[in-house]
């Protein structure tokens, strides 16, 4: 029998507490999930620095990639008998949805700001690369691979492939507002995944929904929205977000400058000197990370040992609502005051912005566009879903931003009551807010 | 205010998935929370190498350690009004059970056996030491971190507060079995914990159980039984333990022998000489040990890059079922086969056992004894509960053990078929199933 | 003791599961659950007709209204210390809130439409009249009755007590959408109730929720949007409703032309001609109502036998989208269409239309009134929620509406293909839709 | 296309909390659900009297009777390709299961003993009668309705059909077992049956299961367990049964004596006769009984009046443990003593005693006798389940049994202290306990 349509001798079933069980037949997932770039993903939390807000979501990207695997292999179940679905992609959507976020290193956010990298690259490196999973996936066929890579990608021809992995309300998605609710805790994140599956329809370039499943989506966007505000922005982990990206910017810049570590940073080397090899990217896992922030904290440099020392010991920064662009003169002043004090405000006043699209009908020519979500009405046409959904049209294209700035207020407090820096630094913040 | 009476401004809570809320309003809880050597926790995980397993099980002894808090916090409520109980001692249980597994280390079970450790040791050695635990406890009274070791270590004077944290029915079981099941996915670990809450009473020296809760203890001691054997004593977790046991003891053996490392093994190196300082015990943190591992992956003692890159990449060994004590001249002529076939065996043929007594009405003179869980009945008397449970004592005192064999079943099955001793090994594993 | 602050002796506990456990100390509660007009609530389904849709949603008023005593004993213990919480307003909020409901009859929404009834007069009439609950109030205190009744009936002086129990935000609605969101099995309904009621605060005459638990308002608010739409104004639960109250009009109008019925319609004389006593009111539950159509489905005339039958047996009439403001000559060409066909229009041909407010800010001078739900700010100035929140902004004050048409689309089916009506009313329905 | 192939156009979905939802894709068991008789069990509770100790058990048999079809459903599509499956047999299957309680009337147990009923006799007369339900049937072959009735009656000759809908581990257990758990709220009840069926195999004459399952197979006897003793024979479900049976023997005794009913009790009176047709049989749901009840309350006998007043308003006996074996010398005192007091004893002295065998290994010749549960090992041999379970073996073959003794306190406690008889009621009473 050909390795594509091998199957394993008795299904394989995973414990897992958001979908029950994820279930692998085919011989070439099962094979996949044992190579060593898929088990990496093991090392590698899904909320970065999450944790340190909500101390449940310590799960792993492992966790979520057989997720996003498990939901799809669900949706085909219901495409398997219908007409407009082509069954030779099934293995193609399978593999897609398990390695989609193969590339991703720890903390990505962050190392892809500092290091001026995209974990994109990485996972289509991986798969085409020199690697275990590479090996599994040519045995299925000499294209597979780039295949593959193409269906992450977003290049691939048939785009109702691509929409069950990226489009907004997709696979990657479904999984994680539930995964990220479950480890966490919250309320939110809940919505009717069974229903969405049941009415998800395969259309020609497209997955649409049937119109009588409106509401399970309008929920599904709910949801979304709270997680996007309760969780993936909440103030307290970017807090600890931009400590660890300030640690990045410190320890490059110690090393352009010669500076002698006490442990020479090795795996770090080809990060600052923008050359990482696949090698060398694959090799920095969270462990790797948390290893060094550790040696870090007892380095000569009082900056970066001060960094180092608030990430592992979550000594992080407060914050207040401050938006620079309105606020230049009480940031300019701010920015003299710290220097005055001895804080280096590059490193110890740091305004972080976040912005959220809830959900977009359509945002033609921008760099991360996404189709709209369609709605199959029972004559077979299709209608925009914000243009059906009173609620969804209400919050739709609304972008929301947040920009908060963050100190060291321990140190502040500190300073001696006498001085004056330090009154006028907490009447500026605090009439802020 | 005194410090030990002094409360937060406001309430904080933490969002725990298991208890809902985490709720802290003692500023020494506060503090305690905050100590480097509490953070420590977050780099630990609750279960070692069952997240190979279940990949939910990702979660740290922080996490439990709030929950064992929350949980006698909700006891103490009940108990506040109670005659039999002492107020005095509030703030003591709950630093008790936030700290109780303050020692533990990254994968202890294995770290205790090689370099003949005792967590319990650290958990004291934390709370008495040069710590920030330590001091946060001192601002409480001079006497305040002896007690609270004390109660940790059941040698308190009032045994009624050590049966609120060691107990067979304690506040830590209580949460491990919840968050355990909660992490993992499986749906054993359920059991009606508010109402035992509701029906635990101050009894002299012990907390007792209002009869009418007997079935919910049932539930609670038939989810611990269903745990242990499902979820702790899982195969496939243990063969990840067993390897992990194996690379330590390869490890120390090459320290021992002079052998010289790529990069110098200094965090590990106090623990090869058996002499750890405080210091060491606590850098050695879970990211630690994995950055070690990556690095002897790649060292050139062939055993220990086998092992270690079996344990990263899980490619973990296969087991049968085997006694060896029932099985001698097996055992003997497998330990044989193993070297003609360049295995060596003391690292590749693991026979690993594991045993655990459900209930244990009473178990005088053994070195873990735990008091027997007392009912209260109606007319003040107490009785053991196995005496009054058909279940319980169906299921008490029965010690289940279960043998295992590990080995690389990878490695035999490469072997040419020609070789005879690849025949003989699988008959002898195969016909001892 | 005065009885107001009896306690019982221990605590009684009902198993619930939407709270997991409603809890009663006081006599006076344990004594009002126990009179008989409170358990009458047993045989009031909370949700009428919806079981015929939602198979769960079987579960009684008496299970709703033990629900909101204890959102409010919940509530009040949080409140406890609070210095603009006056305590002595406990029982009197506890007895309102458990008796908020207490005059409901079966199938409320279509009696008393047929019948001009208003189930809140009935409410203060078992309250103030000749009952087992008033006997249970007045030893309380010869006002007490009085005043439960005031709060309920939103008249009492101290509008914070009323607040808890009717507003934008009250026990009553946390309750059911909470609870008929469990019954029905829907995923809508879920909000994070321990969060709200942990920042609900007294101020002045009203509950307010602090600003950093606005979140958890949105999450509610898009409950009950949901649970609006998806359950109560479900189309084959108005359906069910609209053949309800077509039997009541026929029977009614049959008492009035004289017809002779096989058995005498006792329990329901007193309705036809609006003379309703207490007494007569209180004997009328669902199961009488159920009795009765059973014989009705038998009767000689051939509409009510019909009718009867169809609710009996769930031979629901159908429905189509269908606005008689907007297709007036649809409509009328349908009524004489069904006149021809000998199908009487004004049973078999009904406008059913539901219509829904999310969220109000401010509805002055409109009869349901209701108070805007306030965010009380760190500066303790109050804001109204949607000029806080983004979401709730977009759906305030929108109302949205939905007619529907029902017929017996069974009957219209089984006419002659000859019969030039049958292919004319299919017409005008399905262009219609 | 044949009847029994067709599909409906698209697939119908029941909204179900316990199983998310129930699917329905075969017309005739679209039109099944459809028939009165079916939807008749909507108005008969599945657990008789419990909603008077658990709130939420309000649930109906037809809620369950959904759930044991849509198990069978899910057990069908794993069987579907096994070898040992006939696929013939999908539609008597799945006809089998809807059907299996069609029988039931309102509170069975109590109606059964006192005249002498079986519910399994009607539940086959309805599938064989002229009823709806039968003509459904017939469209499918004329022999389809009696096969129908011998798999629920167990006559079938292939008895593999027959274990599915009766067996220690059948749809019907495992649907009531979770659906008990869900509506009551107790946190029993909770085992992995998306594990059971997934080892579930067809094997010969019998499900069995495969040797990995075993510990998803012991939870669920757990379960059992302890639904039994904590839900179905609670101590005040049955006081309720206990009143409600001594009702109907006292209404019969009435009739029989020629008592002047002030409303004739038609319904019943078949029932007196014991002479029920099927008609009768049918129209005698629980809204009749209650509203019979209701009218009974207000009868001149006063026995009648005051048991029916209390059931109708849970005015209920109160219990003492006692065992009239054992304690014969007591018991014939407290008859005397209640006559004395002008209590009859045979309608208020009542003991009760519920016994259950939580699991079997075999009851040769007993009248129940269910097979034992097999596991199926990796050598294809079957184990009986207790012989491979430590817990299984504990409580297997060990009946259990509790006895207990039913009296109006109420009225005992309102006789004059004066009275020796109250004094020496109470003794005997509490001396038992």
């Amino acid at each position: 029998m050909a390795y594509k349509d091998e199957k394993l001798h008795e299904e394989k079933v995973f414990k897992d507490p958001v979908h029950r069980y994820v279930h692998v037949r085919d011989r070439v997932i099962w094979d996949l999930i044992g190579t060593k770039e898929f088990q990496r993903l093991r090392r590698i939390k899904q909320l970065g620095t999450s944790n340190l807000t909500f101390h449940g979501a310590e799960h792993s990207r492992f966790n979520h990639s057989l997720g996003v695997y498990e939901i799809v292999r669900r949706i085909l179940i219901n495409f398997a008998d219908r007409s407009n679905w082509n069954k030779e992609e099934r293995l193609l959507c399978l593999c897609a949805a398990l390695l989609h976020d193969l590339g991703h290193g720890p903390f990505s956010h962050s190392f892809e700001k500092v290091f001026k990298l995209d974990h994109e690259d990485y996972t289509k490196a991986i798969i085409l690369g020199d690697t275990e999973v590479n090996q599994v996936l040519l045995r299925v066929g000499p294209e597979f691979p780039q295949k593959v890579a193409d269906v992450i990608n977003k290049t691939y021809k048939d785009k109702l492939v691509v929409s069950l992995i990226s489009s907004q309300i997709d696979a990657d998605r479904m999984d994680y507002l539930q995964r990220d609710a479950y480890f966490t805790g919250v309320s939110y994140g809940h919505f009717d995944m069974e229903r969405i599956l049941r009415v998800m329809r395969p259309y020609e370039d497209q997955v649409v929904i049937k119109e009588s499943g409106m509401h399970a989506v309008e929920d599904y966007i709910m949801s979304r929205y709270q997680m996007y505000w309760q969780v993936y922005f909440h103030p307290v982990t970017r807090s600890a977000e931009v400590i660890l990206t300030k640690i990045l910017h410190r320890v490059k810049a110690l090393y352009e400058d010669g500076y002698t570590f006490k442990m020479e940073p090795t795996h770090f080397i080809s990060f600052f000197e923008e050359k990482v090899s696949l090698d060398d990217y694959i090799r920095l896992d969270e462990a790797v990370v948390y290893y060094y922030f550790q040696m870090w904290a007892e380095e000569d440099d009082l900056l970066l040992r001060d960094l180092a020392y608030r990430f592992i010991n979550r000594k992080l920064f407060k914050y207040v609502e401050f938006n620079p662009n309105l606020q230049m003169k009480e940031w300019m002043e701010l920015y003299q005051l710290f220097n005055k004090i001895g804080l280096d405000p590059d490193y110890y006043l740091v305004v972080d912005s976040s912005s959220d699209l809830p959900y977009d009908f359509y945002r033609p020519g921008e760099e991360e566009e996404r189709l709209p979500i369609h709605l199959l009405l029972p004559n077979r046409e299709l209608r925009e879903l914000s243009r059906q959904s009173d609620i969804v049209e209400a919050i739709s294209g609304k972008k929301r931003t947040d920009h908060k700035l963050y100190y060291p207020r321990d140190v502040i407090l500190q300073l001696s009551d006498d001085r004056p820096e330090k009154k006028r630094i907490f009447e500026i913040l605090y009439q802020s807010e």
